[in-house]
């Protein structure tokens, strides 16, 4: 069975181009990649809100929205889901994830 | 093939109640819900820097960093990455993914 | 001349108990301290965006509603803009402004 | 007695071009525009963290240096607290603080 996270992927890609009235992904697009990455900001804080408040239903609702906006700015960039994929694998076949401790801030 | 997204989520899980001196998740599980949001809400700032500058390779990593850290989070709160793919399924099954655009800001 | 920053921050005063109908500043805080703490989040992200993006009047304005969202959540907790300065007299009192480097992080 | 916000505005602009080995702000400006943006969507993150969590010592803190890295930042583009009050009083001049209730979102 397909992943969630891909099939998500492929919507958001084919409906990019969409007419901006049809669709969100479209209109959000429409609006540019600052944007797109202002909404991004938007859903974090959001999370953050609901980690806080220990609410678990909002957390994964939010969690979701997180997702989705951040496949919408990958996508805008032309990357995507796959690339995020390999970029963690090489830092799980290089040293492991606590590579990631290792990073400059 | 495993996807690396589920790797990373279990070693995450393997890792939380490691000792803080031997891992970053131990360590900063160990540091609380509150350090874990923190951390997100930092990616998420780097994420949309990333962006807006357009430097494709930094926003990449940038993207794994959060959602590295997304998957910390909800797995402080006893929530995982299949919580989040029921979620953005459910959006899909019922709606689509227009849903989103539907729901209160 | 009063400064309007003081002048802004009993306006948010005065409006706080308004009927939410009449005034941005009642309807916000109505909504609860999560969703003023959200808009907080969102403007910070519009200020970091109109930074990277060296548009000035744009930074002057996000910056604007930084401040007027910051006033506003901390009048919610009983807080004020005295509040903030007293805190920044006693870093500089103490040790300079440079304490916020030795602050653990 | 000066208004703490222009003393520490004040001290920002006379470190902004010190050694960045003698000063914070040196050394954060030094590190670039992206760089004190970041810290600015940080502190806004730490802000609503102490929000949501009630902790009005805490939000006091975080609220200071928030402030604080607004103004590196406004210092960093040229721009000043002045130009804040400017916006904020342009505001309150022309239709009152419920202006911002009417630019778009």
């Amino acid at each position: 069975m397909a992943d969630p996270l891909d099939i998500l992927e492929q919507t958001i890609r084919a409906r990019r181009t969409a007419s901006p009235d049809s669709s969100y992904v479209a209109k959000l697009t429409h609006r540019g990649r600052a944007k797109i990455a202002q909404k991004l900001g938007e859903e974090a804080t959001e999370t953050v809100i609901a980690a806080i408040q220990d609410d678990r239903e909002e957390l994964t609702k939010e969690a979701a929205d997180l997702v989705f906006h951040l496949l919408v700015l990958l996508a805008d960039a032309g990357l995507g889901l796959d690339d995020v994929r390999a970029e963690l694998a090489r830092r799980e076949g290089v040293s492991g994830i606590e590579e990631k401790a290792s990073r400059p801030s």
